[in-house]
């Protein structure tokens, strides 16, 4: 493999299936292209709120916008422009994003559409 | 384990042992920490330029500056902010700055310091 180099404008951003809400991935490197991670870009919108279980180890960088995620301990981390968050595998979390939406970097390992499929 | 945020001030930032050049990387999730990847932020000078072979899948996210990286093939990548690197494990790189440096948050997968000391 070679190295790549990706820009939001690269991603295909698709409506997250099974979540309510203004949330749009797109996968740039998968399960598809032979490397054991994931790697994407992420789009949400205004006000928008998502309750997920974390099938795979999902890390965001916050490149526009803000977020606040809570986990299951009630303890909410807000993040902004190149701040990281961590997401355990396993968490059970909601993430929100504030009054202009974000957009994010992801990387997840494993797969996370081979790991919420399976 | 439980949801977390970084920011770059979170990281304390070492030279990388081995490689010549003003480099500076700072994890901040690593083999300490009971998850498959290596999350943290790096610091490149300006104009410095690294030789690498790979012992991890590494993404980086380019944060502030840009950078340049060549692969094997000779082909050249430049990614700025808001822009994502993927180089696969096993790759051999050069990793160049630009003239104001760059600042990365990075995810490898496997962990990165026990991969490049084993």
């Amino acid at each position: 493999m070679a190295v790549r180099k990706f820009s939001v404008s690269d991603a295909s951003f698709e409506h997250v299936p099974g979540l309510d809400g203004d949330v749009f991935t797109g996968n740039l490197v998968d399960q598809h292209h032979g490397s054991p991670i994931t790697i994407g870009y992420g789009r949400y919108g205004p006000e928008v709120s998502i309750d997920i279980t974390l099938a795979v180890d999902d890390v965001m960088v916050v490149l526009k916008g803000q977020l606040s995620v809570s986990g299951e301990d009630g303890i909410v981390v807000t993040a902004g422009p190149g701040e990281i968050v961590h997401m355990p595998k396993g968490d059970k979390v909601t993430i929100r994003a504030h009054e202009d939406g974000a957009i994010t970097a992801y990387v997840t390992y494993p797969h996370w559409q081979e790991a919420e499929s399976g």
